[in-house]
């Protein structure tokens, strides 16, 4: 199967390169701006594009499947609405529009987020409810999973579009996300350092480790399409935890006393990330998507990526 | 107020043109591909700019308003989904974001559709329900919606979706709609020649006046922003009723025995306009959106626009 992978070097898109490879099955092209000598030389079997997802003719040659994770991510669209409409609502839709004019009918497997969902939501979050996103970024990824589904209908595409949660957990390094925290925390306490969590004990969360979302995109590259809703998007079924239980666990898989870690309340990252309300991932589960299980198992797969010499 | 009106050629758009002028209240501009000479002359107090609203610097000028009609129909986008996503999609998103742009905030009021909703609906649609539109055309106005939503939310315009049911009757012409019949039963029937329904007399349609979607159009302008919903979409409150009580209804008025109509069942044009269930349309009836009210107002008002030479 020849695969052409966007955001490739990014944190998810690096994870999910390495375990097309391993699978050496795949023909696999990667796409990015800029890839890390490191990063060439671990991507070995995949031919490496540097550049815009949207410049270069990257659907040429009998694609067979396309997984698109580049974007502006959500605080700098958020900064800059324009840079979001040209690259994650107008080069996105110029891409898929490539996909549909193919000779082969593409799977094109798209990464959204559950910020289509909003702010406002409802004790437990179904499938059926409608999409509400409360920002920019959740609003061009919403307006790209009505096109897909479209698309889809139109018989041109083969569409999924996977609704990520939060990915952990990603390299202590200063990304800009106002969520880093909840992956600095499994960085920090493998260090046996002291962590300053600003969100409260009792705040609920939906999490997912990066190799249980690798799995998912894998998951994606076979599934039976006839199993996904006619709106082509599901919410993937993250595991949803309090603040207090991920730091419970934590503490016991480094061996570190619950005492290391302190709670600074910062209202606004506690509204924004710290009270998502229960998930019925139906129609995802339908289709074969999972969570990590249990936490103690995302916990375990957070902590064999820490760095503990970076903190 | 000055006001700007695309679609002003079109059928609610020159209803709405003529409603604008009648107060005396506004300094209008009339944007259409093409105006006749009858309706330059109809709509002697108004600029009438003929061209694509996307040529233009339409907004150039301290525009209050935009209110936005102009539009591929149904057909014609399900036929070609480039030139919907070039139009409806494009060239709409490029209006609203030169509309963000001007000194003044505008107030922007779109014609949305009910196609947003898509085709399986709940026994009663509720303001709560997820779009899932089952066409281009209803696609790329439930994109729209979202933008709009969102350039609301960050302050740049004053944003109004108003979701429009089938509007009533349109001139005796051959249109290209599909649903052109529930418009010519109002004409065949007041010219006094028998009329072949294509639905069953137990199919449910929702159906308004263009007089009251010009009259909502209007509310719209004046409305309390702040009584719109988040989603600053709303599906108009549309007059639910049975093919057999409109046709009883038309005839009463029109004192023909019902006997003047037959009922030749279309499956498929049964399908997409006559299995309307219930609709709650509770956040457009609380910004003071409504329907005509009952079916002899709304047949009443039909029948005065019929044109029963031209049968």
């Amino acid at each position: 199967v020849k695969i052409v992978l966007t955001g490739a070097a990014g944190f998810v898109g690096s994870h999910l390169a390495q375990a097309l490879l391993a699978t050496g099955e795949h023909q696999v092209v990667l796409i990015d701006q800029h890839f890390t000598a490191e990063q060439r030389q671990a991507f070995g079997g995949a031919k490496c594009l540097a550049g815009s997802f949207a410049d270069a003719d990257i659907l040429a040659d009998g694609v067979d499947a396309l997984m698109h994770l580049a974007a502006v991510p959500g605080g700098a669209a958020e900064a800059n609405p324009q840079l979001s409409k040209q690259v994650n609502l107008g080069a996105t839709l110029a891409l898929f529009e490539t996909a549909a004019a193919a000779a082969t009918k593409l799977r094109v497997i798209y990464a959204s987020t559950v910020a289509v969902l909003g702010e406002d939501l409802p004790p437990t979050v179904k499938d059926s409810m409608a999409n509400a996103p409360g920002m920019t970024y959740g609003t061009h990824k919403a307006m790209i999973e009505l096109a897909l589904a479209d698309m889809h209908r139109r018989g041109v595409i083969e569409a999924f579009s996977l609704r990520l949660p939060g990915i952990l957990p990603r390299p202590f390094a200063p990304s800009g996300l106002k969520s880093a925290f909840l992956s600095d925390v499994f960085h920090v306490l493998a260090a046996g350092k002291e962590f300053v969590m600003p969100m409260s004990a009792q705040a609920t969360s939906w999490l997912m480790s990066v190799h249980q979302c690798v799995a998912n995109f894998m998951l994606a590259l076979t599934a039976d399409s006839s199993l996904m809703p006619k709106s082509r998007a599901v919410t993937l079924p993250a595991l949803r935890c309090t603040m207090g239980d991920l730091i419970e666990q934590i503490c016991a898989q480094t061996e570190q006393p619950t005492t290391a870690v302190s709670y600074e309340l910062d209202a606004l990252l506690e509204q924004q990330f710290g009270a998502l309300p229960k998930l019925a991932a139906t129609a995802a589960e339908a289709v074969g998507f999972s969570h990590d299980g249990d936490l103690a198992t995302l916990v375990s797969r957070g902590l064999q990526l820490t760095e503990r010499s970076a903190v």
